[in-house]
């Protein structure tokens, strides 16, 4: 038990200095002095071999110095919040295409014109999180405000009208559904409703609505999860059912099968109540080394049937992942951890 | 020397044989009886595994089976016919999106209706190589119509109008030329003007503007063919001007290299002469051993800069080509060979 956790504490220092490594590569080669905003495309030795923007990974790395800056201590340091609101304020004056249109660029030259446009969400859900973090380092309301006008807009595109994003509806096209999409809108309610409960309250049904469209992805009886399937959460035929995305499936399904059940749920004596929004921030998403939940708190019954499958999912990823496949019941934890989802939980206390 | 042919020999038998068993494979496999057309997704043992139909594939069978059914004898069979007849009926009826607008789909489903549309030229270039077989082996003018009239969209798309493509134009595009688009053009000029005085006089300065555009993606002192070049035939800096596509480019400006200049070219003593637009079909292109010149012809002069150039890439390529880089100067054959760049030449005498 005691050598067990000193492997433990000698990954987490590990990791701690490799996100140090990563972040101080970063700051050194990929801030834009002129125009703000960041270069991404860099060599092994910092050269920018491309001065491309990609407007989701702009949104990225104003999300992550944020994050950074909030929630651990040796990144509290207006070095990285200088440089978030400087690609915020690149994002503001030049990722939307045609204002007051809201759709973004998919890829900007370095002094903010539009290259491509794709006609998908993406950019507009990285735009998002990065208004959103934004808000909660400055204070200042126009982030919240941008962010939370271009949630509804991409609320709009995905579940009442597709056609602002551009793509034309062609006879032939399977009617489909991506993992992706609400994958990502997932993401999005829960960083605007983390700590706040109006919008917690505002996008409730739209989170439940995104857990069960993930939960449909799990299938061959837990053993797949599928990119695309049909709207009644069917496998699809040919190359598009086939398509799968380990990474983002492994995520998003240990994500959705945690997300707390509608109000209107009933309790039945045995069942155990949902995880609280907040512990979702608090646990391990990308570890999958089981979902964690705090002492007291218990499985929700609306998972049952999807926890069977993601648990049958699990055992075949446990080849990939070591020895520990995903528990049938939640582990306990005796105290929340910190870090979220994104961000692997670095061995510092939280900031707040 | 005896030996080096009986090694030839014995390679121009397997290739033959290679080019009989992939044609049986197709032949029992990919064809939808139902509604014309081909499978194109299949599995090693034949089973078709998607029954989408891409646009460029279909155009490719087709023109494929026309060919081999014309110049073959032993392909000179009712069977390919037939269904290249099926294939071409299918792009017709299918095709287009939107008729009478010509711009097609980039994939159909099995029964013709459209699910992707692509903002390029390839489909419909396809949809012309198919429909101008089709009339070769046929007669039937309507397939001739066809193949015009959209080589005429796709000139205007290329050399005046692209925004009937459906791309929008956006401010931080970087002009840039691919290789693509000449070099598929200039196969279509090939193919329209075979043994065609008037189609062939038609496309002439189109085929030079290809050619000369093609070449301008020689880079790096002969030692690169990059995709992407600028306007006025430069490098272009990031990843738009890192693209390579070695297959294409070796290909392409082989080809390119060896198209006849225009005949306002003034000859001077000590030039020699261009090659005839008829033996470069009746050249192996793929093979580049060498540009195949008939005994008389000599290069052309408007080549002697991008020959060197060429020659430094051919020096480049050669580790991968065996050790027989392209020659400073043409070789000579004793006799024209038979097949076209497109399809290399089987062991057998070509029907006409």
């Amino acid at each position: 038990m005691e050598k067990e956790r000193e492997t433990l504490q000698a990954w987490k220092e590990r990791v701690g200095q490799e996100l140090d490594r990563v972040m101080a590569f970063w700051l050194e080669h990929s801030h834009d002095r002129e125009h703000g905003g960041f270069f991404t495309c860099l060599g092994r030795d910092g050269r920018v071999y491309d001065d491309l923007k990609y407007v989701w990974l702009q949104g990225r790395q104003v999300w992550m110095y944020c994050r950074l800056y909030r929630k651990l201590e040796r990144f509290h340091r207006p070095e990285l919040l200088d440089a978030a609101k400087a690609g915020g304020e690149f994002l503001l004056r030049h990722a939307r295409v045609a204002p007051p249109e809201k759709k973004c660029a998919f890829v900007l030259t370095r002094d903010g014109r539009p290259v491509k446009v794709q006609r998908s969400i993406f950019s507009e859900c990285f735009y998002t999180m990065a208004m959103n973090e934004l808000w909660r380092v400055t204070a200042e309301a126009r982030y919240q405000s941008e962010a939370v006008d271009m949630m509804d807009q991409i609320v709009h595109w995905v579940r009442e009208d597709p056609s602002g994003l551009g793509r034309p509806q062609l006879p032939g096209a399977v009617a489909s559904e991506s993992m992706a999409v609400p994958m990502m809108l997932l993401c999005l309610v829960e960083q605007l409703g983390e700590e706040d409960e109006e919008l917690a309250g505002r996008y409730a049904q739209l989170g439940h609505w995104c857990a069960r469209r993930i939960l449909q992805h799990v299938q061959r009886d837990g053993q797949a999860v599928l990119e695309n399937v049909s709207e009644d959460g069917e496998e699809l035929s040919g190359c598009l059912g086939r398509h799968q995305n380990p990474g983002d499936g492994a995520g998003s399904v240990g994500k959705a099968s945690l997300h707390p059940p509608p109000r209107s749920t009933r309790w039945r004596r045995g069942d155990v109540a949902p995880v609280p929004v907040r512990q979702l921030h608090e646990s391990d998403w990308h570890g999958l080394g089981g979902p964690a939940v705090p002492r007291g708190a218990q499985s929700s019954s609306h998972c049952g049937e999807e926890r069977k499958r993601v648990s049958g999912l699990s055992r075949a990823l446990s080849p990939c992942l070591g020895k520990d496949p995903l528990p049938a019941s939640p582990r306990v934890l005796t105290r929340p951890r910190a870090g979220s989802w994104l961000v692997p939980a670095p061995p510092q206390q939280p900031e707040r």
